[in-house]
C-alpha cells in the first residue's frame, strides 16, 4: 500500500508544543510504517518521521517569524503531492476544503479528514459543492451542523493514541489539570472559578495565541492571582504524561463544538478522568461516572470534583486502550481505505 | 474561441467603486464578448457582463459582511472552473498563485496574469515551485523583483480602457486629484504637502480599508483641517470621468513597486497629466514632459505642479488611444493565447 499524507504546515509532525492535527497525522503515519506500508509525508521539513519525507518549507510555519503568507506554501505542497498523484495508491488530505477539489482531478483515490469544526457559514457552501469528494470525520458530533447535506461520508474515526507514550499516573498531585490553549471557546474562566469552590489547587498549561491575548490580559490573567491557580506556560509532549497522570482529574469546560478533543483522550490514557461540558464530541468521549463527569454551569463542574473519588483511574486508561489506542486508529482508517479503493475499482 | 476568465470574488466585475483587477476583467471579458468570442466568466453574482456568468458566490464578498471565509468561495470558484477545464479551449486566470497547480493537471492551455506585486518573500517561493506555469506580467517592471527565477513568461501586456467611457475633460477645475485607496505606500501625505506648497487645491478620492483606518486617523486626517484639501471618500464609476478630466492633474506619488496603476491610464485618458514618483511601472508608463512628469521628494513634485502648463491634454489622450485603449489590450492577450495554442498543440 503506497499512501500519501498530507499535513497542515502550521506545526511540524509531531509539534514540538501544541497542535492537535499534526500529532494526529504523526501518530497515524507512525503507525502505518510500523504496519510494514509505503508511507509518504508532506510536511514541514523540520518533522520527525519514519516514512518518507516530502517538505515544501524548511520549517513548521507557526514558528518560522518570516512566513507571512502562510497559504502559499500550502499551494505548493498541495502541488507536489497532486503533480505525482499516480505513484500513490491512496492519498490521505489533513488540510480542509483547499485540497478538495483535487480529489476530482486525479485518477487515485483521495480521502479527507475533516480535523475542524462544521458549523461556520462558509463551511455549508463548500461543503456542499464537493458533495461527491471522500470524507472523514473524527466524530459523529462533527457532522451534527451539516447533517442535512448529502455528503459522501467514508466514516467516523476517532483519533488514537500511542499509549506507551502515555504512562498511567497515580494521580496523587493533588491538584486539576487544564491543557491547551486560553481562548473563550475553552473557558479557562470556568475552570478556574469551580476549583477555586472546591478548594483544589488548579495548574493550566497552555499557550496563548495573538489573537487571544487581550483575552488572556483582561478576562484570565486577574484570576491567575488566587494562590490555588498556578499558569504553567506552554508544556512540551515530555511533560505532558507527568502533568496529566498525576492530575485529579483534567477540567474541559469548553463552550464550542469541539470536533474531538484529543487531550480528553490523553489524559484517560494517564488514568486521569475528565470533567467536561457537553459540547460536540464529550458525549461521545467520556462516560459520566465511569470515566469522568459532564457538567454545565460552575455548581454542577463543582459538584463533579467533589464525586472524583468515585472514578476508577484503571477504568479510564481501559477505556483509552479499548477505544483510544493508535492500534485502533489505524484499524478504523484501514477499513475507510479499504472502502475507497473498492469503490474505484468499481468505478 | 471558447474561453474561461477566473476572476476574484472581492469585488463584482465591474467594481462599483474600487478595485483594479475585476475593473481590468470586465474590460477584457467584455471586449471580447465584441469580438464574437464564446466567453465564460467565473465571478461574484452581481457582476454585468455580456459573456456566460458562472457565480460561485451571489455577492461580491468585500461588500458581503457575512462572508468571515474568503478563501472558501476561491477554492469553490477553482473546482467550478477546472471539473469542466475541457469545455473551453483556453482559461485565463486573474485569482494570482491559487490556480497554478490546476495549470499543470488539465489538458486545456490555462494562462495566469499576475495583478499583484511579486517582491514579496512568499512570491519567489511560489512562483518558483511553478517555473512551467505561463504568466502574463502587466508590466515589464513587475517582473524585476524575480528576473532571476527561470519563469514561463508569456507576455506583458499593459492594461487597456474601453476609452469610449472616459470623455477627455478640459482639466479647467483648477484642482489636483487624488484617486483610489488611503494607505502608507500610496503616499497622500506626499499628495498633499505638494498641493499645499504650490497653493492649489487637492481633492481627494479614496477608499480607507479597515487595515489603513489607524494610518488614516492619525497621519492624513490632521491634514485635511487645510481649506486646500478636501477628502470625498470614495468615488464610483460614473463620478470618475469627471473628476479626473477637470483636474490640473493627477498626484500619484507612490512609495511601493506598483504593478500598473491604472489609475495613471484613467487619468490619460480624461487629457490629465500624471505627476508620479519613479517606482514600478510609472516609466512605462508615463513619458516625462510629454504625459506628466515623474519627480520624487515634495520640493521636485511641487516644481512638476507649477510646470504643468507646458504640458499638452491632447497628447495624453492620445498616448491612451495609442498604447492604453482595450482593442490594444485584446489584441495583446490574442497574441498571448495563440502562442500558448500553438505551443499545446506542438507538445
Amino acid at each position: 500500500m503506497r499512501i500519501a499524507h498530507v499535513a497542515p504546515l502550521y506545526e511540524r509532525v509531531p509539534p514540538r508544543l501544541y497542535g492537535g492535527t499534526e500529532r494526529v497525522v504523526s501518530h497515524l503515519v507512525e503507525e502505518q510504517v510500523r504496519r510494514g506500508w509505503d508511507v509518504t509525508l508532506f510536511a514541514s521539513g523540520d518533522s520527525r518521521t519514519g516514512a518518507s519525507l516530502v517538505a515544501p518549507v524548511p520549517r513548521a510555519l507557526r514558528l518560522d517569524v518570516g512566513a507571512v503568507d502562510q497559504l502559499a506554501p500550502h499551494v505548493v505542497e498541495l502541488s507536489q503531492v497532486f503533480d505525482r498523484a499516480g505513484d500513490f495508491d491512496l492519498v490521505h488530505c489533513h488540510v480542509d476544503y483547499l485540497a478538495f477539489p483535487f480529489s476530482r482531478l486525479v485518477a487515485t483515490p483521495t480521502v479527507h479528514t475533516l480535523h475542524g469544526r462544521l458549523d461556520l457559514p462558509h463551511t455549508r457552501a463548500v461543503l456542499g459543492h464537493f458533495d461527491d469528494v471522500p470524507l472523514v470525520s473524527i466524530s459523529d458530533a462533527q457532522r451534527r451542523p451539516v447533517q442535512d447535506i448529502a455528503l459522501t461520508w467514508a466514516g467516523t474515526v476517532h483519533h488514537g493514541l500511542p499509549l506507551d507514550a502515555y504512562p498511567v499516573g497515580a494521580g496523587r498531585g493533588g491538584y486539576l489539570a487544564f491543557l491547551g490553549r486560553i481562548s473563550p471557546e475553552k473557558r479557562p474562566d470556568l475552570a478556574i472559578r469551580a476549583a477555586r469552590r472546591a478548594g483544589l489547587p488548579l495548574r493550566i498549561a497552555a499557550k496563548v495565541d495573538a489573537v487571544d491575548r487581550a483575552y488572556f490580559e483582561e478576562e484570565i490573567e486577574p484570576l491567575l492571582a488566587d494562590p490555588l491557580v498556578e499558569y504553567l506556560g506552554e508544556i512540551g509532549d515530555a511533560e505532558k504524561p507527568a502533568f496529566l497522570g498525576e492530575a485529579a482529574a483534567l477540567l474541559f469546560p469548553i463552550d464550542w463544538p469541539e470536533p474531538f478533543g484529543l487531550v480528553m483522550i490523553e489524559a484517560l490514557a494517564c488514568g486521569t478522568p475528565v470533567i467536561a461540558r457537553r459540547c460536540g464530541s464529550v458525549p461521545e468521549v467520556i462516560s459520566p461516572g465511569r470515566t469522568g463527569f459532564i457538567a454545565d454551569t460552575v455548581d454542577d463542574l463543582t459538584q463533579a470534583i467533589r464525586r472524583l473519588d468515585r472514578i476508577d483511574r484503571a477504568a479510564c486508561r481501559r477505556e483509552a486502550e479499548v477505544r483510544f489506542s493508535v492500534t485502533r486508529m489505524a484499524d478504523g482508517y484501514e477499513s475507510v481505505y479499504e472502502r475507497l479503493e473498492a469503490g474505484a475499482e468499481l468505478a
